[in-house]
């Protein structure tokens, strides 16, 4: 069996997209080896003649699969006697997503975008500077300019993660499932790009990020 | 046996709390017999020595709980061979039920605060006015002047819920358990206490709350 899981690449170690860290712990949850193939920005275009212009593509026995959400089903699907992604059932975690991108990427994006920007690989630079500022009407910097100011309100955004971490240590209980990735993903997005302190130390979603990191890398 | 829920109740067959519906709908999701006791604002203090500010209080065998997320963790400990309303975990009813107050009852309280006071008992509405009133800094006709530019924001907000029922007919996959009746009691109270639109017919949103609703009441 070989499964290559294709993810985007800032510079140097860096692995900003939150979409293939997600498959990546999902891998990691269901005990699966895999091999990665990191691709900048400006590669993902070379690969299967241009099929796809986004990732994660996860290849499994020579097919190829994108989307994050139907590449975790396969998952299920493909090796259902392995922890299951979706224990608590898909409606959830789709939840989970839709809170995600309101709750996280969407008031994260603007604070962290310049220092995104300065963290891929100068090749790509050019090319996100571009798409990026066309996607939200002004410059970089900018855009980044509130980042002081939107701390709090992110911060506050965030009380239905922490009602439901008083009630268990991860959302699917007493161990992470996919809903648990989608959410955390967010936060490793922020980290790998950037130095905005979304968060506290001594939140609770600090610690269950930590908790996430010790299970799943 | 003998289960007995106390209620919040406004003028007429009016049922204005969405933390009361919870543990209706909780109780027949559950099918048990109950009885109902729907008591005004200003009637609360005379239940049980004043022990309980808020209502739902359920009363089972002679025994009084407050409290909805407990209550419903009791029903499930002391009924464990009927249907599970925590099938899926309590963080995950925690995340929803925090989700809710931002999503759901915050957005929603001033465009619906004045009509909810006209449609309460009159013994209740000077007790509602003068502690919402408190509540909000201002008058109540006042907080509910901008209902109409409230609306497109409220409903922009519900997405996550959207990308859940996308995917399966209840939060709780093929039928509905204390997830759905967290998020279905907000706008459940909404309906009850305004004729503030917050679904158009056509959301997807509105069709689960009818699924709800035939199966529940």
């Amino acid at each position: 069996m070989s499964i290559v899981l294709y993810e985007v690449a800032g510079a140097g170690d860096m692995r900003p997209s939150p979409y293939c860290w997600r498959i990546r712990w999902a891998l990691r949850h269901k005990g699966l080896e895999f091999t990665t193939v990191p691709l900048g920005y400006t590669e993902i275009s070379a690969l299967a003649d241009g099929r796809y212009s986004r990732l994660p593509v996860l290849e499994h026995d020579g097919e190829m699969r994108n989307e994050s959400f139907e590449i975790a089903r396969y998952l299920d699907a493909a090796f259902p006697d392995r922890p299951l992604l979706f224990a608590a059932g898909v409606a959830s975690a789709a939840f989970y997503d839709g809170w995600t991108e309101a709750a996280i990427h969407g008031p994260a994006f603007c604070p962290v975008v310049q220092d995104m920007h300065d963290r891929l690989r100068p090749a790509d630079q050019d090319y996100f500077r571009a798409s990026r500022e066309k996607a939200l009407g002004q410059g970089l910097a900018e855009a980044s300019a509130g980042r002081d100011a939107a701390l709090a309100p992110f911060r506050a955004g965030l009380a239905p993660l922490r009602a439901a971490l008083a009630q268990a240590p991860f959302l699917g209980g007493a161990a992470p499932d996919y809903g648990d990735y989608i959410v955390a993903s967010g936060f490793r997005w922020i980290e790998q790009v950037s130095e905005w302190p979304a968060l506290e130390a001594d939140d609770p979603v600090s610690h269950w990020l930590e908790r996430i990191r010790s299970l799943r890398g």
